[in-house]
């Protein structure tokens, strides 16, 4: 049975459609982008992103998978911040399962492309305020 | 004289209020949460907030100065990174000249109190996306 602090977690998550990505260059500092996971996925304490394989984020998450992700809506007073463990998939089935029509707009080719692959974010800990309320999810209890 | 791209980051960060401030905690994970710097300052460079002196924010700057900012207006398509170096201030001065009333709601005390710092982050890069749009600023060149 999931907390009642995840359950709140899961539905604020489920109106968030952005967040930024927080990975470590090389040289110890942090690097963030926004990230987009369409809005299609039950938050269970994954969350997925398609990437291009050759990219920067796939490349500091190889050496480094300790991640985080911002989810902000201010004009709600929402904020999300999740820390997990990043890693780079490049299943194709999961691809398939997870493909949006939409993603032919950022991805040249479709899931069976291995300039394609997707990034499971599996959160440790998260943490949420919204508006005067806020909690913790500690994800190893869950 | 600022670049053109730092125009424009000045101009997109003149119109958001809050942000996520990502540290790290002493062991290794990355940690987020939400900060306002009340849009009441011109952006340089620098960026000011105000911080409970015994913060967990203010222990991991001082163990790792190196943080990032994200600023999200995703109704707009706006997103910014800003990768950079953070102090603790305690300068009574300073507080004061950058204090404002509604302070009070966040924070016993006045900016004399030593229970109340700044934290300056000293821009070292930043990034932006605004629609289609989309740019750098390296602040050692500017």
């Amino acid at each position: 049975m999931p907390s009642a602090a995840a359950k709140s977690l899961a539905k604020l998550m489920r109106d968030l459609d952005f967040c930024m990505l927080t990975t470590r260059r090389t040289d110890g500092t942090l690097h963030a982008r926004p990230m987009s996971n369409n809005r299609e996925v039950e938050f269970d304490g994954d969350v997925w992103f398609f990437t291009a394989s050759d990219s920067n984020k796939v490349r500091e998450i190889e050496a480094d998978p300790r991640v985080s992700l911002s989810f902000a809506d201010p004009g709600n007073w929402t904020w999300i911040s999740l820390t997990g463990r990043a890693s780079v998939i490049h299943d194709e089935d999961r691809k398939r399962e997870l493909w949006l029509a939409e993603l032919e707009r950022w991805f040249d080719g479709g899931p069976e492309s291995p300039q394609i692959a997707l990034i499971r974010i599996s959160a440790g800990h998260a943490e949420y305020w919204n508006g005067e309320e806020g909690g913790e999810v500690d994800f190893s209890r869950e």
